[in-house]
Formats: C-alpha cells, sequence, structure tokens
C-alpha cells in the first residue's frame, strides 16, 4: 500500500464527555447499577489541518482518569509523521503499549489500554479520511502482507505466526468482491440489549420488545443476575411477548462465582437461551471453560469480551474453550490493530465474534471491523450478530445507520464514524458544558469539587 | 476482636513523588530500561489527628495518572468511620473495588487498582498505629474467623471457600508462638536483585555480588532476556563468583514468547537456574504452564507475580501449575485484603510465596505478609525468600531492617512502614521538589510542560 501523506500530528486534544443517562436506568445491570455513559474522545490534528477523532467508552466516574492518560501517552504521537506510523504501524502500537515506564501501569490492560485504544481510533479515523474510505474498506482493500504488519504477535505466536495469519487472509480472499456487495446489499444481522436493562420495568420491557420485534428484530438479550426469581418471570414474559421462533440471550455482568453460574443458568435452562453472557470475571478464563462444558447439556453456550482486558486473554479464551461467542469490544483493548489479531485468532479457532456495541460510539466503530471479518476473514454472517442499543447515536456527525435490524455500511462516511457534533462536545463537556451546568442548577447531580 | 477507635477519616491526601532513579540505571532490565523509580503516595487524617500512610510503586511516567485515581476514588474513604471499616474490612474492600461506575476501568486490574492498593495501604498502616502494632502481628493476633471476615472471596470460591480457609488457618494455629519468637530472634531469608540490573556492567555485577555475598547473601538474581550471548557469558561470569553453592535465578520481565522462552532457557539450563522469572506476559497463565512443563526436565522451575493484577489471575496460576514460586506484589493487587487470599490460596495448593519487593516501599509492605505466612499460615520459611534490593529504604521513617541477608521485624515500629520522611517528600515531590528542580535547572531531566 502507497503511504506518502506528508503529513505531521501537530496537536493531539482531549475531551471529557459524559451523559446524564443514570436518570433513566439506561444502560443498568447486576454489577453497573447507575452508569453515566462517557467517552474519553480526543481530537488529532495535522499541521496541514487534516483531522482525526477517536474515543474509549467509560461509565461516567472514572472518565477523567483515562482522560489524564491520553494527556500523559500523547506525547508519543505529538510531532510524528503520519507517514511514518503508518508504514510500521504494528511497531507504532508496541512503542505506544510498551512505554518503558508506563507499561508498569498495565501492562495492556485497564486505564492504559482503554487511553491507548482512544489514541490508535484516532489514528485510524485519520487514515480513512485520508483515504477517502471508511475504515473496514481500508482494511478489505490491503494484501495479506501489509494487513498483517498492522498487527504486533507479542504473546501470541504460539497460536497464530505472522505466516498463519497471511495464509489464513489469502485463503478467504475469494469471493470478497460478492461480499463487499452483499454487505452493502443487505446489511449486517444485529440484535438488541436495550428491551431488557436490569433497571426497567415489566411494563418498559414488555413495550420495547414490541417495538423492536416490529422493527424487525429477531434477536433478544436481557439482563440478569439480581433475583432468580425474578429472572425466571422476565425470562417467562419476554418468551411470550417473543414467542419461540426468536432467539433470547441473556447476560449477568460477571455477578456469579463458578459454581454459582453453573447453578442459576441450570434454573433458566428450559428457556432455550443462546447464550449466557459474562457469567463470571472476565479474567477468570478456566473458571469459563467450567461452566462452558457444565452448560453443554441444556444447549446453553458462553459469551464473553466486554471486559476482557488484551489479545492475550482472548487467546487463552480461545484454547481454552472458554466462550463460544467472543464479544470483543472496539474500545477496550488496544484499537483496531490489536482486534485484528483478535478475529484473526477467532478465525482460526472457529470461533464467532458478535461484538460488544452497548456503550457511546462503540457500534460506530465496531462495524468496521465486523464488516471486515465478513469480507476477508470468516467470509460469513452465519449465527453471528453485532449488538445494538439505541442510545446516543445522535451524537455522531455519522452514526451508525441500523435498519431492519442490519447494520448497512456507508461508503461516502471516510474514517472510524468516531466524530461528535460540535453541539455535543458543546452540551456534554463535563463539567462546564451547558447539559451539566443546567444539571447542577438544578441540583439533579452534585457539582464535582 | 474489638474494635472501637472512634475515629472519623477526615482528609485523604495524595503525593506524586519520584526518584530520579534511571541516571544510574536502577532497576534497568529487558522490557523497563530507565525506570525513576516512584510512589504515589497518600497520608489519611482522622479528625482527632491520627495519621495514616499508603503507597503503591510505578516507575515514574504514569505516577501522575494513579494519583488521579486516587483522588477520584478517595470519596469512599472521606467522612467515613474507621469502626465501620476495620468491622467489616471485607465488604468495605469489595465496595472500593466494585464502585458501579468506576468498576468498568479495571476490574480490579491496572491504574485503579494500583490506586486501591496504596488507599487500603493506609487503613492498615492506620489500624496498626491505632493498635500499637506492626500489621503482621495485629494479623497473627487475629481469630481464623475474624481474619476470614477481611477477605472478599468472590470468583475464587471455586478453589477456597471461607470455611476452608478459617480451617487451614486454625490447622496452622499449632506452634505460633514459637514461630513468633523464632522471628523475632533469627528473622526472615531474602535474595538479591540488585547485583544484576540489565544496564549494569559486568565489573560493577562482579564488585556487587562480592559485596552481597560479604553480607551473608547465598541467592542471587540477575536479569536476562536482551541478549543470549551475553547472557550466557553473564550467568558464567556469575557462577565463577558466587560458585554452585549459592542459588542463581534469572528474571527475563515478559520478554519472551511462550516457544521463545523455553528455547532461550534451555540454552541456559547448564547453570543450575532455580527459577526463570516472568519468562512471558503475566496475563498468559496457559502459557507460562507450557513453559513449566517444558523446563521441568532441567530443574528449571516458573517464578512470576510482581505483574499479575488480581487474586482471579493468582487462583489460575495455581490451578493450572502455571507456577511454583509465587511473587505477589503488595501494591499491585488490591493491598492487605487481597493478598490474604493469594497467601491462603498458595497454602492450599502447597506453593511457595516468594514476594517481589524490588520498589519503593514494597519491602516496607510484603515483609509483614511475609511475617504473617510464616507465623499463621504456611508455618514454614523452607525454600522461601523475600525480594531484596537496597534502594530508598533511607527514605522511609521506619525503614525494613535487613541483616545477614534476613529481614527482622521491629516490634515497635507500628502500622505498615509506609512513612516516608518529611525530607522525602520535600525533596522528591514531582515536580516541585527540591531535587527535581534542580534537575531541572541543571538540564539532567526536561521540565514538565
Amino acid at each position: 500500500m502507497k503511504i506518502n501523506y506528508g503529513e505531521i500530528i501537530a496537536k493531539v486534544e482531549t475531551f471529557d464527555i459524559r451523559f446524564p443517562t443514570s436518570l433513566q436506568q439506561d444502560g443498568s445491570d447486576a454489577i453497573h447499577t447507575d452508569p453515566d455513559y462517557s467517552v474519553a474522545y480526543i481530537v488529532i490534528t495535522t499541521k496541514s489541518g487534516k483531522k482525526g477523532y477517536g474515543m474509549t467508552f467509560t461509565l461516567g466516574r472514572g472518565n477523567n482518569i483515562v482522560c489524564c492518560a491520553i494527556e500523559t501517552l500523547k506525547f508519543i504521537l505529538e510531532n510524528k509523521s503520519v507517514d511514518e506510523i503508518y508504514q510500521d504501524f504494528g511497531g507504532f502500537w508496541r512503542k505506544l503499549t510498551s512505554e518503558p515506564q508506563l507499561r508498569w501501569l498495565g501492562p495492556e490492560k485497564g486505564v492504559l489500554h482503554l487511553a491507548v485504544s482512544a489514541l490508535i481510533s484516532s489514528l485510524w479515523d485519520l487514515w480513512g479520511r485520508l483515504e477517502r474510505k471508511p475504515v473496514w474498506k481500508l482494511l478489505s482493500d490491503m494484501t495479506p502482507e501489509f494487513l498483517v504488519s498492522l498487527i504486533d504477535f507479542r504473546y501470541c505466536t504460539d497460536v497464530l505466526t505472522k505466516d498463519e495469519a497471511i495464509e489464513l487472509l489469502k485463503k478467504s480472499s475469494e469471493g470478497k468482491g460478492k461480499r463487499e456487495r452483499d454487505l452493502l446489499d443487505s446489511g449486517y444481522p444485529c440484535y438488541t440489549t436495550a428491551a431488557g436493562w436490569l433497571g426497567y420495568s415489566d411494563e418498559k420491557m414488555i413495550e420495547l420488545c414490541k417495538k423492536y420485534m416490529n422493527k424487525g428484530f429477531n434477536a433478544f438479550k436481557i439482563k440478569i443476575g439480581q433475583n432468580l426469581e425474578s429472572d425466571i418471570k422476565r425470562c417467562k414474559l419476554i418468551r411470550e411477548i417473543i414467542g419461540y421462533d426468536n432467539v433470547l440471550m441473556v447476560d449477568s455482568n460477571q455477578i456469579f462465582d463458578v459454581q454459582q453460574a453453573i447453578d442459576w443458568m441450570t434454573e433458566l435452562k428450559d428457556f432455550n437461551i443462546l447464550w449466557i453472557e459474562e457469567p463470571t470475571s472476565p479474567d477468570d478464563i478456566l473458571g469459563h471453560a467450567k461452566i462452558a462444558e457444565a452448560l453443554k447439556k441444556y444447549g446453553i453456550k458462553v459469551a464473553s469480551g466486554e471486559m476482557i482486558c488484551n489479545r492475550v486473554v482472548f487467546k487463552q479464551f480461545m484454547q481454552a474453550k472458554a466462550f463460544e461467542y467472543c464479544q470483543v469490544d472496539s474500545a477496550r483493548i488496544g484499537g483496531v490493530n490489536e482486534l485484528l489479531l483478535v478475529y484473526l485468532m477467532a478465525r482460526k479457532f472457529n470461533i464467532k465474534v458478535c461484538p460488544h456495541a452497548g456503550g457511546v460510539g462503540l457500534s460506530e466503530m465496531i462495524q468496521h471491523l465486523q464488516f471486515w471479518d465478513y469480507v476477508s476473514v470468516s467470509g460469513t454472517k452465519e449465527g453471528r450478530y453485532i449488538e445494538y442499543v439505541d442510545q446516543q447515536h445522535e451524537q455522531f456527525v455519522h452514526p451508525a445507520i441500523v435498519n431492519n435490524a442490519h447494520y448497512f455500511p456507508k461508503m461516502s462516511s471516510y474514517g472510524f464514524n468516531t466524530e461528535l457534533t460540535d453541539d455535543c462536545v458543546r452540551k456534554f463537556a463535563y463539567s462546564n458544558g451547558e447539559k451539566w451546568q443546567k444539571l447542577f442548577n438544578a441540583n439533579v447531580f452534585p457539582r464535582p469539587s
């Protein structure tokens, strides 16, 4: 691929953007009871004035810590030639994730990796804009050799080497053009989580299920895990509404210990549940493997990934058969470069990627990887969905497009779909934005000290 | 245990303290090439003026991010009754690690968990001062039932339940008095890492080995992993100096992929190496297990832990036989409460805890856990060492006491040995401290923007 843009990164700006979603209990689950959906938002500007936008998602409190991490890391980007970055993006990615002093704070996990993710996404957004392509198309047009140069294989060569990855991509290249046209025509299927947040009443859940069925959805996910009796009641209720032809998933957001997850799900075995998502700690590979094994006889699969911290842990989930559905998140691990490796490993292990997208900007970003996977890697949509929650999409200049329960790519939105509207930044900047000032003045939220 | 102090936490202050250790290459290894040893330092003060000091260790850059996380978390401590905290410390620990919005940034790992660790250590220091006991003695004097109430067993009940933990502690209680006297008389053995930092010349290494042999050390650890030829040369050299009666360990600080670690260590098999430390990513449980299995035939054991992020990952290292030496760090996982569980799980799996202590304050803190383990848990010092590096101890009001290659407890230093001297805080506060201002003025370090 020819890289000759001649751009230098002049500045990296960081914004703490928060939405007061806890007011409506949107996004509430067994563990995260009152999230204020937020993003640590980045604008990079080149010397000639070109822009790239990046972000990572958080639940409100602590978004400032991620912003602080971005501010501390950004010296690695500033004054760099973008040509040098894209010519050896795998090497640059390692530089960013392995800064010898900062590495101690991870490595490659938590706050620091969220910050890396935001920075990396701004570089991909910029790249797509420079190439006048959406990121999924930029990826799909790369040669296998070049694509693989974007990836740092460190700690994963025991399951996938660079050469094997090139072979996988070459094998999948047949039929790419046809799949690309299909994608543009038919889109990519999604499921909805928005009907079953734990804080919602039964009435609200019923109303929302009907709304989404009318919109063409055939797969629904609800939150469980605080009260078994109430979970049974909710499962019954939702099955009455959606019937048994539609798909039902449940999500317990890490509330259980290993044996408890097995026991709880055994009580729900008659509801034909496709997957139990996050039954326990996202760090517990062996625990997930035990749960997956125990629930096999009920046809309940294990799904996890939104809080799996990096490719090394994903690798082991795959090695240990700890999940059947890989729900990688676009903004928790180190951005597109690391995501590529997770998708390639999933291909090797024949694991379905059904990415996490419940959060601000996560749909906008992850759709690119899933589109690329269909066109260039797995070559199939069979049994796969992208998550969909219709919150905060209106804050984006180019929001994800979802029609009839399918995501649709748009050739004319260049980059990574990560740009927020100016209006959004003005209103929701924390804590000086207009919306927050109003909420503080009305004593709805305490003014931060 | 009677808890009736009547103290309320009035304030939590945070200090960014950094030492310019990169000037001498102290602490340098294959991955961390130029550390400036640092601590995020906490002073809590009760309404009546009682103090507790806490800290976590970092390598310099990013220490500000940890301070930012502490500032964001501290609202959970402020204005709390210390009696309520200590009466249900396990519950309080979960509140601190599971704050519903902040949890997203972890969970229980990275920057946020480092911050938790620092806050928790300040509470233990305060508790020891209130009880007029060192923390190890405070722990050793607790009943098994009360001790276990300090622990959050979430995600670990599949390998150790509360009741099993009580049983373990009861079984180990015989002979406690005798072991306590032995500890006070004979101390606890340590090994030295200080002779073999990667950035040191051969001459410096030889000189330091001789110095530590003269001080009574019989176990030596050197850094490896940048160059195989040079590692062979260094191993030969150090064996010539220390002979084959003394113990040699090597540490590669995560530089290798799985197969590479096996191949590299095979080349060093003739040097009678006790352990290879951190052969690969600290997140790679299955990778470590594979390395441990492959190196068994050479008698080389695997050690890891200083960057293992929490109890859930420790649990799996033990389940998978991924290490034989558990090198837990006092300030990376969530403080004493979580450390107790790691020690108890190690007891159950018969794994030796040889804790990490290469960093500011790490010796001062971890000695308490190791002393407690000897008196109350494992009941033995056999084949166990605490790491020792003689750096920055002079910055402490009550530094760890090491004589003749043994740590010695001191009954009269109450608390957790975490208080820095006023002089240290004045000199090394970043970036306004006297020492830093001098270094900026002399252009030895760039002034931060």
